[in-house]
């Protein structure tokens, strides 16, 4: 067989390769590669989460305007959020830490203040990890840890024909918020004099650098009874995710531009960077809000109880994922996994 | 408070500040930083294990004479052997690869073949994880988990006063099998036509190259019924672990150099290098052999059944750490952590 360079197959074409390689054996691995955790069998009614996710200097965070406390909380509720989307509660995490000896101890317990406040609001414990020494820069590698009731796990692969599909909260902020981050960086390098311009801008850049995982979502479900079929939640874009949600089900998705939740900020701040606001929420990325499906009678609860979501469209049964433009054009979706190789 | 460079503070003070740090306070997590694995609650009779490291290159690996299939069995057989040292079973790993464009699919596909051979000997399967680009090399970040019986579950805070300590295999091979191709890849740097000597260092840099977890130990202990009071695995060095068992069991260990179990083709290149193959035993490190203590009795049954264990001294109520050498000198253990801030 021919070699092939990484770039040519993608992120999503390499996890596809790894998880036909590796089918689960034991009776303990309900749920193997794939979903937002794995599923392992736990008690009679319950099931154990398990998410890991990986950040590295310079991919994944720029330390210059990157303050480490935020880094710390982000890289917690960006691991929680895969625990959530899965309908359960975390309870624990572990941190694998490679660290450059340009990091002093002041350094890194300015990151454990970021992990910690993480901890304090959702509630979980640090129960382990790693320290190592690293030759460039930091690397962060956390699990995370949780469960679920059985009757309440809640998989991308489940949504039913002519779901509607909900978001949580509003998309494109996070990545319009690291738009004006890299913009007053490069302005600072050419002139250090400059102060950076972030007043305006403090809600988009906030949530890019200190995200909240929607914990608040799941205990709402909880407390109103809602399971819904499918979840996921948005890390590499509501159309990545959307089409994840799409194959594994084995169904289409139709959405409509004009219901997608993007804040006037967010529009203001796009049309003054000469960005499509639309495509900054379609393949902006990193929102850490819920994807999620539920049948009407569902919704119409989730609405009565004036529940942060909004619909956005519907499954269907062509396999088709497409997007209705405020012109009414059909657009097709289209997936993006890394842009680094 | 004055800040402190991560090299005075070294990893053993890091992780002791960490730990402090942060309490567990869930009901769930029973142990949390400190011992090979965490503890976490599951059922009745069992709780659940996980261990998290993270391997990067450069620093624990060096691609130019590690192949990836023995890299991919290495970074999941280490991480095994966390599970096993709190007398569990391994079920599940997760890994998180970062990669850098210079890896081919070929190389990644070399790297899983070495991680499937090692998923059926332990009967693990793969079940998530995250792979991302890094800009410099790989990095490698595995979490294991496992469960354990409750009655089961042995920490290192648990030695006993009197307990004989025994140790799994042998020492020191795995960090000489580390030196022969560190000395053979700096002959082909200074001299691209000679050709590798490995040929009589096979079982040392097998050792270094792809080392096996001892789940053959675990099981046998399950067999004849033998419950070790205090259990670590030896990644760091004889010493440092040793060290580890004592601070935590508040108890002091006396070991005699003259029983600590070398290979003969240790103590010959060892000799050939000119190195004390005692030192290297104590504190070559990577050896992932198994170190435990139990009372005379379950000594005596391990012994009487033929297993393939070694006792090396015994716990003592002074707190020191000492080694009785072959000339009757007490000489005190020393922790090492890190070499590489």
């Amino acid at each position: 067989m021919k070699d092939k360079s990484l770039e040519s197959i993608g992120e999503f074409g390499l996890i596809d390769i790894i998880k036909n390689n590796f089918n689960v054996k034991n009776n303990s691995s309900i749920v193997g590669i794939g979903d937002d955790s794995a599923v392992i069998s736990k008690s009679k009614d319950e099931y154990f989460l398990i998410s890991s996710d990986m950040l590295i200097e310079g991919i994944h965070f720029d330390l210059t305007y990157h303050p480490l406390k935020h880094l710390g909380y982000k890289a917690v509720s960006t691991n929680l959020s895969d625990i959530y989307s899965m309908n359960g509660f975390a309870n624990q995490i572990t941190i694998n830490l490679g660290l450059s000896n340009r990091f002093s101890l002041n350094a890194i317990q300015e990151f454990h203040k970021g992990v910690k406040i993480a901890c304090k609001e959702y509630k979980i414990d640090l129960v382990g990890g790693d320290t190592t020494s690293s030759k460039t820069g930091l690397i962060i590698s956390v699990s995370a840890i949780g469960n679920v009731l059985k009757k309440k796990l809640t998989l991308r692969k489940t949504a039913k024909k002519n779901d509607i599909i909900c978001v949580s909260g509003d998309l494109g902020r996070s990545y319009l918020g690291l738009q004006i981050l890299e913009r007053e960086k490069s302005v600072f390098f050419s002139n250090p004099e400059m102060q950076p311009e972030l007043s305006n801008y403090k809600d988009l850049i906030e949530k890019q650098l200190k995200p909240k995982a929607r914990k608040d979502l799941i205990e709402k479900f909880a407390e109103i009874n809602i399971i819904p079929n499918s979840m996921i939640d948005i890390s590499d874009g509501l159309a990545s995710d959307l089409i994840h949600l799409s194959i594994q089900s084995k169904l289409g998705v139709k959405i409509y531009e004009e219901k997608l939740p993007i804040l006037k900020s967010t529009i203001l701040t796009a049309n003054e960077l000469n960005l499509n606001p639309t495509t900054c929420a379609l393949n902006g990325g990193e929102d850490y809000e819920l994807l999620f499906s539920v049948n009407e009678k569902d919704y119409n609860t989730l609405r009565d109880n004036g529940i942060d979501v909004t619909s956005i469209g519907y499954f269907t049964s062509n396999e088709k994922c497409t997007l209705v433009s405020k012109e009414d054009e059909i657009i097709s979706l289209k997936a993006q996994g890394w842009k680094h190789f």
